[in-house]
């Protein structure tokens, strides 16, 4: 089985995800510039969210770049990414519209923990599937940001009770970690082409 | 006709019925860990429709890889199909508010069972068109699940006015003996390869 | 310019439109089998426009597997189309929702005789690039179905002050004189290719 | 990498956006005529966002034809551009429901004008990558269009504090302007081939 098909549905879910999510920007019904001050938030948490997704997108686009094939573990592998990044609009619409209330912070970060797993378990179905010599195996590494991130959401989502803006700093900076589209794919693509 | 478009279209609807459902979680008002309490059925719900739409698309792919060629009938079968999933939304939303109250409980099995009845239809067209002696026809072979689904189902429905807690057992038990993706078509697909 | 793209967009929005009508069908607060009559005509009108919005992909399918390639007036003659489709979870909500009263059924035939006349510019302009005697101009031939399709809608959209029966009654017919699959470009494509 | 799956995506998300739209316009619970009244701006400015996403769309379209390989600068500046196109149903719903007033009208047109700069980098990004001398270069050549719409969006915001019906002309204007889409590149594309 060929991996276009599991590329073009992931795609299909992920700009669907994407978009859904400006639907919690609710149209204010006063006219006057006062209004967006409570969508201010929202308005937050969605650019958060979006770029996440952006980055999961990207990240995904790499990864099946570098995968031959696909067997039935990674298409479920996939929808279990698949489906923690649907609870995104969700989450976002939470943490946006209570001013990043404790509960909802930490519900955020829970949400971008288990995604980070899925996306991890993922790898690592592609990965077995490929062989520890294989293209992705090279291009990943230590996969150090992979690592990274877990831990870092895991020591944010308890300081959301503390102080959730400490906790946002945190979810943001694991984006900002990320946001550099991985160069090592590339890389790897590209000395084999040589 | 190729059958790449059909498939195309059928993913993007698979995409945006499994996306839209997330809209039913709806985002609350409270932020206390209490506030997530009325949400979770609704996500257990969630949980399951996701899993049901996984296991369609993953066979709606095998099956089509398997599939040469589209007559209109087979455009119209699949359709037939892509309209009962389109309600799996409407009946999960109704399932999880009602914490699986017994006529909604039905209602949903009986999506299901019009689902599978739908998939069976499509199934028979393609096989139709491709002969008795088809890849797909060898593939699916007695086809036991795709027969103990719908009386599965049918048992189901009538046990929701019963005990809403069984009949959502047995739902949960059919997506289970899915969720293996079928080897059958891949195991043809690798045979004729040789 | 090729086609692929262009079908790719317009296979998306079909998929996003027919898919976004259910979500025009309310879940019911109420677990009682009553609670599912006030959704009937929403869902007898959502039956309807499913089935016209399975015509109008089917035939786009096989208009486009005619054409050879896309200029910029039949890119704005296609975006034209989905436009008028996009009013179809509107009006379909409409008319639902108030059990085939006059103005919603008459709006109901409007936006179906758009969409017929925007189809209509489109297969012209699609014409106009091929040439008379390329494979769609030969297909479509007299093209009656096109030709009375607008000509029922503008009967029954004033019939539907009258009676609104009779008016849903005749949107129905052009959607039953529309199921079959248009069998004249496939009957041309074997032609040709032979 | 390839532009197929950055087009695909691009194209999920613009379908999605202009259809999601169309939830804005809110079923009327009356049955008279009369009942369309308060949803005609709110379909005027459908109609206005329908055609700038179309333009978007083209243009798009056009460009990624043009452009050979996608690096990772031009991902993160393709979505920097889907995310602007992402706020036309907020901006487009806030515009309607208020009938032209003056802040909807000035964020309508502030939307625009991120989404006009947005595209600005993003086609920037592609000469950088392609060279000055490459087929987008050169089918680009002077843009004017591209130079003058956010120069008349940057007059139409403050206008629109004045008479938000002189602002919501100029959008329009600008729409118009580039109804036409870009034969600069289609040109450019048939020189390169003959």
């Amino acid at each position: 089985m060929k991996t276009t098909r599991l590329e073009a549905f992931s795609d299909g879910v992920l700009a669907i995800i994407i978009t859904i999510m400006v639907l919690e920007l609710k149209v204010p019904h006063s006219v006057e510039l006062a209004a967006l001050k409570p969508i201010l938030p929202v308005f937050l948490s969605y650019v958060l969210s979006f770029i996440y997704l952006g980055i999961y997108w990207n990240n995904h686009h790499h990864m099946f770049q570098a995968a031959g094939q696909v067997s039935g573990g990674i298409l479920w592998a996939n929808l279990h990414l698949l489906f923690w990044l649907s609870l995104f609009p969700f989450t976002t619409g939470w943490i946006g519209e209570n001013h990043l209330a404790s509960i909802p912070t930490a519900a955020y970060g829970f949400v971008l923990l288990m995604a980070a797993i899925a996306y991890y378990i993922l790898q690592r179905a592609i990965i077995g599937r490929e062989g520890r010599d294989s293209l992705l195996a090279l291009a990943i590494g230590k996969d150090w940001k992979g690592k990274l991130s877990p831990v870092l959401y895991l020591i944010a989502i308890p300081l959301a009770f503390v102080n959730s803006w400490i906790a946002s700093g945190l979810y943001a900076f694991v984006a900002f970690l990320w946001l550099i589209p991985d160069p090592r794919i590339e890389r790897e693509l590209e000395k084999r082409e040589e």
